[in-house]
Order: structure tokens, then C-alpha cells, then sequence
């Protein structure tokens, strides 16, 4: 697969799933080992009105939608070398199985970051870990997930 | 509490937390026993656009409004007596510790109906059972959180 | 597979999983719908000495191996009409992916009885549910477990 | 509280919490910042006898006394300048609230190593991530642990 092609698969991810483009996530950085992703605040991603913080189901579904691009990019890196019809079939399959999350500190701040890497692959299922910062750099909630990629 | 502050309660679950009000989460039965939370189905809450079925983070946030409710009432039950003002007081204190969902099947329907129970509760720490089925009563998920309501 | 084959089978989970031997672990009943495994309170298997009450790695040892028998009876009906080889061999290669426990209230009694059923299956993976009670039926733990099944 | 008050703790969790003796878990190091927690591979602690790899449950019994030991030196840190037994009444009161467990690797070896450090911590409740290695450094099972520590 040409790295064009990856920006087209990010691209997707961002315009083409309708609740990524809702909460309005963006893929920062793509690379396997620097994955990095970001949300911006708003008014209406808010839990708690008299905090103003984050809603726990936004930080679920970032943390989820982090979880899953690593362990899309550590699948589309095994298949170096397969079409990218192949890639995108086998992308197309996959699904979170479980996952949970530990909401540590208050989704206080402007925007947020989350990071994540694959912990353990096999033929069908990866468990990634994930994290999510505010703009301060404080660690607001981390994620475990396990996810279908066969 | 009169029941009539419990109507005031879900009333500001669903159009005072902005992102409630952006999914559309509506409290269809506030009764503890038969807790039921009710979403339809919408273009924008899709996560696989060639499936056409409901993303994880809608589930996510579903699941952790509904245990959150569930908490909630439990809450209210044990502090009858107390005034409005305390309760909301301490309402606006919970917040989730930490949830686990099961992706079981995918999200398919035109709505989704989720319940939830307290398994356990203490003076500091509920943990609840959430369930998520479609508008075919088919089981789509499930999930345990743990809360603080202390 | 005849009846006396998931004998076998049964006999093998107490008899020669060492570590299901060392904690006395029974299977009571092993019906799919209706299995039941039992472990008798020891002086060894306590955690917190002065409460006298069961260790979490026990009650999560009993929820592993109850969540993993589930899947294997579900494994087992599937199979319905191959050979036993072929059964053995898919039993063998199963494994837990993960698990979460919920430790519920104190592990007092002289007895406990676990149970669990399969919430969803597939060709490779399947999810569990599982319960511990004690010996007063109080609901002590459950737990979620996440099996490859493949 | 001295430091050889902390070193009867350890001591105490040795020896005088009978499923950790019945396991052999050793602690290696107490020190908050690098906690070191040991266990030798014995033949009764086998699951997959086939295999001679670890069973699920001793994994988890190591993941959760980590967890635990990691909540309570950082209990010890916070209750600085407080009596002996304020600190042994607070730590007698501490248990597990939940965890997941996530089975990366085969678990086997002659020896393992777990490590665990707290994310988060309250009045009332921490958060742990534990990790498990075995004598070759090979990352077997991760968690995540919440804890009642008020």
C-alpha cells in the first residue's frame, strides 16, 4: 500500500464516519508508533454543566475510535504488500469486542489528545491501550480494548 | 422528594446534559425497577457506514447515561426525607469511576432501548448492570460501571 | 459426542488442571443451561485474615475457569457430531482473552457456587457472564469474560 | 510511620495472608516508585497442563495483590506523620472494588515479575495498572484495578 492510500484511510475516518465527523475527531498523526488524535471542546460534548466538563460517552467513544485505528494501522502494516481492496475488506470486518475505560480526572480543557498502541495481536484479535490528555498534559482517561481484526 | 422533582430530574437528564440532548437519549421509565432509556436511530450516530450500524461510542454513552441513571435513583431511594437541595447536591457530585462494555451484536435498528440495575451500593461507590437491545429486542450490548455517589 | 465423553471432560477440569485441583474446584453441574461449579471455603484460600473472607484472585480463579467452562459447553454443542479428537483438540486451543470482576460483598461462607452462561458466540471468540453466590445465596462477584474460541 | 513498620507490612502480606502463601508470592521490592512482586512457576499452579503455562486465576491472584500493595504504599505516603495503627486500621479496611485482566502471552517461565503503580487516587478510591512479565521480560497480562482506599 502506497502512504497515500493511508491518508485516504484517515481521511475516511474522519468524513466518511458519520459520528467521528459529529464529534468532530481529527487523526493528528497517523504514524504506527506516534498515533495521535484530537477533539476539540464544545458546548454540546458536555457532561456536566455546572463543571463543564467532557461527557464520559465522548471520552468512551474517543478513546474507542483511538483503540481502533491502532489496531487498524498494525493491521495494515502485517499486510504490506496486499492490495488495497484486500486491506480495505479485512479493515471493513473489524470490530471493538469489549472494552473499558477509567475516567481518572475531569475532562476539563479546550482540546484533548488521545494516543494509543496495539499490546498484543494475533490472526484475529488485537488488545490495544489507550490514552487521553487535555491541553494541559494531564492524563484524563485511559482505555483497554480488545478488537476483532480477522 | 415529591415525584414531581423526579420529573424536574430526568427533564434535566435529557435537555440540560448538551450531549444527551445531542444524541437524543430520552428517559422513556424513571422507576427504579424498570429503568428505560430509549434512542433512535439517526444518520450521524453511524460508525460503519457500509453497515449502517450504530458506533461504539453511541453505544458507550448509552450504556454510561443509563447506569448513571440507575445510580442516580438508587441514590434518591436511599435519601428519602432529605431536602431537594441535598439531593441535587449530591447528584451533581457522581460521576463514573471507571465502565466495561461488550459489543455482543451489531448495532442494527431503527431505536434502541437500554436498562440498567444497581448490582451493589455503599455510601461512597454504586455498581451497576447495563443492557442495550434493539427495536427487535435483540441484545446489542452490555456493560458494568462503577460510580462514585458518595 | 456421548455423554460420558463431557464426563470426561468434566473429570479433566477437576482432576488435571492443577491449579483447579489446588483450590478444589468441583463441577456440579454441567449442563449448559444450568452449570454449576462449587468451591468449599479452606483456611488457605483466605485474603483478608482478620474478615476471614475469601481472596479476589480465588473468586477471580472461580469466575475464570466458570466462564471458560461455559464457553466450552457452548464449544461442545456446536461441535454436536464431530469426534471427540476434533472436540479436544478446539478445547485445547481455547484460552481467556480477558476478564472483569466485580467484587460485590465480602466472600463469607462455607461454601460458594458459581455460574455462567455464554452471552454471544462466534467462530472465534465468545463472551461470558458468571456470578458467584455463597452459601446464603448472596451474590458475592460476577464477572464478564472475554474466550477464544477459535 | 518507620520504615521498618513498612517492611512488617510486606511481611505481613507474605505471610500472614494465607492464599499469597499458598501461591508464594514474594515481594521483591516495596519502594512505590519500582514495586517489585515475584512468583515462581510451580507445577500446581499450571491451567493449560498441556501446554505447562500458567492458569488464568494465578495471573489474575498476582495482578490483584499488585494492585493492592500499589494502592496501599501509596496510602502509607499519604498518611505521612500518622500512627501505626491509623495507618493498619485504613489499610485493614481497603479492598478490591473491580479489575480487568487482559491475557497477552502464554504465561510461561521458571519466574514472573508484576509491577504496578497508582493512575489515580482519591479520598476514597484509586486506580492501579498492573503488569505481569515473565523471566525473559515478555510482557504476559496487564490490568487495571480500582480500589476502595478511604
Amino acid at each position: 500500500m502506497k502512504s497515500t492510500d493511508l491518508i485516504d484511510i484517515c481521511d475516511a475516518h474522519e468524513k466518511l464516519i458519520p459520528f467521528n465527523k459529529l464529534l468532530g475527531i481529527k487523526i493528528v498523526n497517523n504514524e504506527k508508533d506516534n498515533l495521535k488524535i484530537r477533539l476539540d471542546m464544545r458546548d454540546d460534548l458536555v457532561g456536566n454543566f455546572i463543571k463543564g466538563i467532557l461527557h464520559g460517552g465522548v471520552i468512551s467513544s474517543v478513546l474507542d475510535v483511538t483503540g481502533g485505528m491502532a489496531a487498524a494501522l498494525d493491521v495494515i502494516d502485517q499486510m504490506d504488500g496486499k492490495t488495497r481492496d484486500e486491506i480495505a475488506t479485512r479493515l471493513g470486518n473489524m470490530g471493538t469486542i469489549d472494552m473499558r475505560v477509567d475516567f481518572l480526572r475531569p475532562g476539563k480543557g479546550e482540546y484533548f489528545l488521545a494516543t494509543g498502541h496495539v499490546m498484543r495481536t494475533g490472526a484475529t484479535v488485537a488488545v490495544t491501550r489507550m490514552e487521553l490528555f487535555n491541553d494541559n498534559d494531564l492524563l484524563i482517561a485511559v482505555g483497554t480494548g480488545t478488537y476483532y481484526v480477522g
